[in-house]
């Protein structure tokens, strides 16, 4: 069970790596979901009250027709409070096990998982297959491992003995995990099951029940863990109730009414920073969100500008900067930057980096597979907004998907601003918008990165620097606002991608989010250690 | 550096195992500290401002007379911040070898400590030795090697290597902990050190910067382990403002002005729930608190009921009711209970228990030696107040200590209560008050048990029952609402101790408190991890 924080998967990333069969079976199964409509979530219910989804595909640009069965909030936290003591009854080793066959029986339903997320979040094919699959789950194992190491931290039993001279004190003692109660786990609309799982699976190690409240355009995914994990629950003989879904559309919400309801002791949130901070300052519940963020990308010196720059577009073009881990902000010194003998003017820079930009969207393949597609309406709203701006170096312009004619793909937005510009891109400008800032040099640019930071929240930097000690400041000032800096990633590392069993995700210490993937509070604020003592 | 939850001890608590010059030595710092007055708190500060404490000994029945540097809060904080980047560049190895060594500076004069104890808390000399000395320097050991632990968890560099077909993706990781910023501990006036050490070294351990704010009542004891560790820290050759003492009086307090602070960022409190939960709800602050509790003594059924009272009486009487673990509420079945062979009425319990707690507190040596004195004169006047209740079967009196005949030093008062009178029962009535409830059996005694711990809190639970299905199922219902249960407690084991590297002190799981001494939540919450990658 034990690991380092070297490399380490149970699924493999690689499509080569799995059978026609069962690719063709995946695609099946979703047409036929998205045609017949109704989900086979096996919920506790005599009736069958099923409702057509929100969800909606970017690449066929239309509604997908799918249905899922609805179930008044009461009925659900009834049904979940009915499985409580059932889960408290089964032991952590037992939970394992269960929690483990239930990965196992998502992965072979990995390509229905991925033509659901592509069609409900708009990430290309490959990117749903690794992010809602073998990553998603590789991340389930990592917490169901560190959760399994804390809930078995102290022994079950000792024989205390005290020496008191004349006799031995003699104390039986016994340390029990209690759980605390049922956990909400709210779903976000980019990356459905990836941002979710590690919520559901560590709830349950730790013997809370789950409602997973998915985001109501991204429901499918996360509907396939929801289905094998009640599934392994009932194939052991419990209740499946142990995990359930509640179902809402756009236009009719139910989550405030989750949340608010006093049964629900846990909630894990990914999705917008007002309702987190919102969540966050609710009383007598644990709380772990993931909020917006705006990331940096500090340009100080590199010894390869144009592998540079064909790292930085690809990580900004990368499912049109909609990752949370997607930089934002590109900070440049007015003096230009040093690359190996030569040196780069602040518009030669630029120049460099549109450049790149095109020749990366404008790839009649690589392009559109970069890129994906919009999720939703309010990005393609605010990118139109901004692409009349004054500064725009690199317009965004619709991108031919060959394969979806339909699909909303569009190249990302570059404008140029000076650091004076402060209010204009200190937000999150969620989408293909990228903003290079001239500054007054590295300095600022890292005072500005941090500010940034305390005050709006930022899960990455990316920085290139090739001076030592200049690396060593910057690292230090960027963590000292918990921030981790990914330092001249070139060719296939990219600062995007966040990896379970060595990259923590998100550090929990500034405003873009209160929780981290997977570090040892992640699962001990979810269960509470109680010692009894026997004479 | 690894334990077990076995015996462990690392400072000896029998006061024979010291030799008579250090105790002498200490009675003379004493007695020179609280006839010169001034502390030697060396703060870093020009002016000399010292200004007379509220301390006052129960036993004297009169001011100490103590002296403390006194300096504005904005200074205290100034001097903290300009210490920040020092304490947070020594490493976490030390950081446990200057704490460690500080312990041993303070084992020299846990004499010193115990006289200062006694005459602030009211504590007897046996219990000031133990709790502020060996017993509040093991709690430390556990904590500042559990923090060891934590804050070395992952490797500081790994090289991360990703097997991508054609070549390896080789990726430089380093892990860094970040310390939370300044950590303001607030003390009690009972236990002065007990409860606030490992707040305090918890936080040096992390990295954050320590103000400690004793209660007004009992600056001493603490003052001694901040001169200690200052003086540890400036040996080393660093700053010592590492840790500062920000000193109050009962007339003029200070703490709002401390909790409010923004540049606090993390706040260790143990005192009122009304406080407790306002500094729980602060925002942008991690709050870790010991409040209030109610604890319950249920009994149900015992081998040895003569066994059964005295270890309850000795438990009632300690300290006299003013540890946060002692039971109030005594929980009896109105059909009586089963001892042995035997069985005894509800009334002939009540007889039993009230002879064997007139035989302890009028022994002329271990009566006073166990019941100390009553720390501050709300607590006399509750006593008095409740002293006329119709349904006292056993009055308080006042008990003559002839070391010290001015020593406020009460027997507990017995009051029998049927279980509706709820309302009388259910609030903390701290001091020497017990209360002997009939109850319908033993099911309504955990309920009510129960319904008091998930409403207003409760740190213990002590339980005789010789029933195995029964003991059984009160743990279950007790451990369910966050209760750990002594069982069967008789002889040299008593419900009021916690040992270090044992026994959990508060679970955190109800009103009682938000937080236990000492799990990895305590130490996780005070730092944050940090992951960077270099490619």
């Amino acid at each position: 069970m034990k690991y380092t924080q070297n490399y380490k998967s149970f699924f493999s990333e690689n499509i080569n790596d799995y059978n026609e069969q069962i690719r063709l079976e995946g695609l099946l199964a979703f047409e036929n979901r998205i045609s017949e409509g109704k989900t086979n979530i096996l919920q506790t219910l005599n009736t069958e009250n099923f409702i057509i989804s929100s969800e909606f595909s970017p690449y066929y640009n239309r509604k997908l027709e799918s249905q899922y069965l609805s179930m008044p909030v009461n009925l659900i936290i009834d049904n979940s409070i009915a499985s409580f003591n059932e889960l408290d009854k089964i032991s952590i080793e037992s939970r394992y096990s269960i929690l483990e066959k239930s990965l196992k029986n998502v992965e072979n339903r990995f390509f229905e998982l991925a033509y659901a997320t592509m069609h409900t979040t708009g990430q290309s094919f490959l990117m749903s297959f690794q992010a809602s699959g073998p990553h998603a789950c590789d991340r389930v194992m990592e917490t169901i491992m560190i959760a399994n190491d804390e809930l078995t931290k102290y022994p079950s039993k000792v024989n205390w003995q005290k020496d008191l001279g004349k006799f031995n004190l003699i104390i039986d003692k016994d340390y029990r995990t209690i759980s605390k109660g049922i956990g909400l786990v709210i779903g976000c609309s980019t990356f459905p099951t990836w941002n979710s799982v590690t919520g559901i699976y560590a709830n349950l190690m730790c013997g809370n029940p789950v409602i997973v409240k998915p985001h109501p355009l991204s429901i499918y995914p996360i509907a396939i863990f929801v289905e094998e994990i009640r599934h392994a629950f009932k194939l052991a003989g419990y209740n499946p109730d142990i995990i359930q879904m509640a179902v809402d559309f756009i236009d009719k919400p139910i989550t405030n009414e989750l949340v608010s309801h006093e049964a629900i002791k846990l909630i894990d949130f990914t999705g917008n920073s007002k309702f987190g901070e919102l969540l966050e300052g609710l009383k007598n519940k644990e709380v772990f969100t993931e909020k917006a963020g705006v990331n940096s990308c500090i340009v100080d010196s590199t010894d390869d500008v144009q592998k540079l720059c064909n790292n930085l577009t690809f990580s900004v073009s990368l499912y049109s900067g909609q990752m949370c881990t997607a930089p934002q902000n590109i900070f440049v010194p007015e003096s230009g930057i040093n690359s190996g003998e030569d040196s780069f003017s602040f518009d030669e820079f630029c120049d460099l980096f549109t450049t790149s930009l095109n020749n990366l969207v404008n790839h009649p393949k690589a392009g559109p597979n970069t890129l994906g597609a919009l999720q939703n309406t309010n990005t393609l709203e605010r990118l139109m907004k901004l692409n009349t701006h004054k500064n725009a170096i690199l317009k965004s312009v619709r991108i031919v998907n060959s394969e979806f004619p339909e699909s909303s793909t569009y190249s990302p937005l570059v404008i140029v601003l000076d650091e004076a510009d402060f209010e204009s891109y200190k937000e999150e400008n969620f989408g293909p918008i990228v903003f290079i800032v001239k500054t007054k040099n590295t300095k600022s640019s890292i005072n500005i990165a941090k500010e940034i930071a305390i005050n709006k929240g930022s899960i990455t930097c990316l920085c290139y620097c090739v001076n030592d000690k200049m690396i060593d400041y910057i690292r230090s000032e960027m963590n000292s606002v918990y921030v981790p800096v990914s330092f001249n990633f070139k060719g296939a590392g990219f600062v995007n991608q966040h990896a379970a069993f060595s990259d923590m995700h998100v550090t929990g210490g500034n405003p873009s989010g209160n929780a981290t993937f997977t570090d040892s509070s992640y699962i001990n604020r979810r269960f509470i250690w109680v010692g009894n003592r026997y004479m």
